[in-house]
């Protein structure tokens, strides 16, 4: 298939940052995009051949976009199943396939393959509902996990029950019951494949945390520890790819815990957040191999040049309206900092607005910066 | 000046391959871009935030268009110049500045500019047109090299004269007969400068020559030669862009005599050829230091985090039509291999299609990289 500079299209399902990345590839390689997004002001709208605005999780809406590309991708999990389902059946190539993300979108379902396939992941229960969790409450160990098993996002929709009146506030939908392990590290690993079977994994990257918010405050590649769980949260990284028969990126979060074993938390079948360093810190970007995968031509070398550490910029608390980068021009004057500005005109408190990536030969020189970068930008309102 | 998400508006004269990586950065730190370009089917017309299609020599439309933004850029020195003038002359920022394009756009304005300011370069001497340098023939050495002073580009305009009768052929225009000098190495450095004055030169790049076809082949990140020499031609080059007062990218052609002296040969006003290697090779890529130097901005790292390695993809002999690149998906396949398809649907023999960085830890093995692409690659017609 001639991609480049072709009458060849691709399909993009949501036009927010993840897709907007990728469209620095589309437009480098030459290949034509459509993108799919229900906002009129979406990040991707700029950059790709034509833009159409509607609704992702709309049957209609969806098999007509898909109708006029030659291969669809999404850059968000959130969308019409059934549609995508119907146009992979009438022979349209999707990837990742609609069969995985079925795996995937509902947690207890994702779950339940890591238990059927041997993949290491904290115990859990599943629940139809509020309701059937509260039946059985006596026989859960507290404190546990809460979560509910579709559409949470960032946090949203996963509550750590400490006490069982803390069930009160939930909503009753299904959901799942995790053992709480406690944990040494947050890891990702984000594996790439293609139709073919061609797999890579980029290397293990660790979320550091705010000591006391308990937030994500960096990710860091390469993680800063040992050779051996390294390797080991790539095997793992590898085989869950695999098994899902995954075709595209597959962001796989874990813990590492303090027995240096690794439980899978959780997948996204995307370019992820957590591979955002690899922009300039990689041989091949996450966004690049992802086309690379989804167009089943060779992935690109993996591998850092440099050290990378990402900052994410989101809203600070108490502005909403316009948005303005404060000390931008103050943090683009270090060495090895790039911003990156999503293109949301509004801010508001905690949304994500940009991120923040710091290269460095040495990882702990770049450490320092990131720490000067994160103290010194603020995302707030005229 | 808030730049980011805001409603500043860069413009930007031309829309070709230089426009369009430009618009990478402007879309990374979302900053609004009108592009104007002749071409319907210009590289830049995606990804731009508003793109108009007009004659960049015409008074009327370069100026309608300057004043409808607030800084204004060229990638293509081939504007309309007194437009720019006027523009400047009403307030708009036009960086580089119309009056130092003014010294540059005239290659006679240009050698006598180094002249005046002891900038070695290659003896020379002016003349009107054809018949003047006729008239003085009997008094220059032979072989000398005929250059026309406007609009030459790649190649046109530059002709070796062995013998008397070679003037036959050339064009009645404003010209210079420049004294042929040996030399082992072509170099360039790219400088980069803000309005505020702080200057940076990225390292030293070597063209590599087709020993027989006399055509560059390789564009080397660092170029192979005694760090002395390297010294001497990064501050020459800083000299040059000083001199000139320039504001933004000033691409300084330099050759390395068999004595180790270095002579400017030219200079171009903006990202260059030369300095494609940095999107993939350097901590800040030549489009973004641009970006970052027509903004005041402060200048970003150009250093190099790896050897880097150009090969340009010009369209093969004997094949004109809808381009297709042969053994593209093969080349993709090794290590650091990176593509640029500038998006022009149509080949013809030698047209720029587009390039492809190799990048590496190690350079002789980018090297030998740079050579399997480029004896495997072509950009060929359906």
């Amino acid at each position: 298939m001639n991609y480049f500079s072709s009458d060849f299209k691709l399909g993009i399902l949501g036009g927010g940052q993840l897709g907007k990345m990728l469209l620095f590839d589309t437009r480098k390689f030459d290949i034509q995009t459509y993108v799919l997004d229900p906002s009129d002001e979406a990040p991707s709208k700029f950059a790709c051949n034509k833009f159409f605005q509607g609704d992702l999780m709309d049957y209609e809406t969806v098999y007509n976009f898909g109708k006029q590309v030659d291969i669809l991708t999404f850059e968000i999990e959130l969308v019409n199943l059934e549609a995508l389902t119907q146009l992979e059946n009438e022979g349209l190539k999707i990837y990742p396939s609609p069969k995985t993300l079925k795996g995937i979108q509902n947690k207890g379902i994702q779950k339940q393959f890591y238990a059927d396939h041997h993949i290491p992941t904290a115990p859990f229960e599943r629940f139809e509902n509020l309701e059937g969790l509260k039946a059985k409450i006596q026989d859960i160990k507290l404190p546990f996990v809460w979560k509910c098993t579709e559409f949470g996002y960032d946090g949203n929709g996963v509550k750590v029950i400490r006490q069982v009146s803390d069930l009160d506030s939930l909503p009753n939908v299904e959901c799942i019951a995790e053992t709480m392990i406690p944990f040494k590290n947050e890891l990702a690993v984000i594996v790439c494949r293609n139709p073919s079977g061609e797999i890579k994994t980029y290397p293990v990257v660790e979320m550091e945390f705010h000591p006391e918010a308990n937030q994500v405050e960096y990710v860091i590649c390469p993680a800063r520890i040992d050779e051996k769980v390294a390797e080991k949260a790539r095997a793992i990284a590898l085989n869950v790819s695999e098994k899902f028969n995954h075709v595209g990126l597959l962001a796989v979060e874990m813990f590492q815990t303090n027995d240096d074993d690794i439980l899978v938390n959780e997948v996204a079948p995307r370019p992820h957040n957590s591979g955002h360093y690899s922009i300039e810190a990689s041989y091949t970007s996450q966004f690049e191999n992802h086309l690379r995968a989804i167009l089943d031509l060779p992935l690109g070398n993996t591998d850092s040049k440099v050290a990378g550490i990402m900052v994410n910029l989101v809203g600070a608390e108490g502005f909403s309206g316009d948005v303005v980068y404060e000390n931008i021009e103050t943090i683009m004057g270090w060495n090895g900092v790039t911003p990156h500005i999503y293109g949301k005109k509004q801010t508001r408190p905690f949304r994500k607005m940009g991120h923040v990536t710091i290269v460095n030969e040495d990882m702990s020189e770049a450490r320092r910066i990131a720490e000067d970068v994160k103290n010194t930008i603020r995302v707030i309102s005229e």
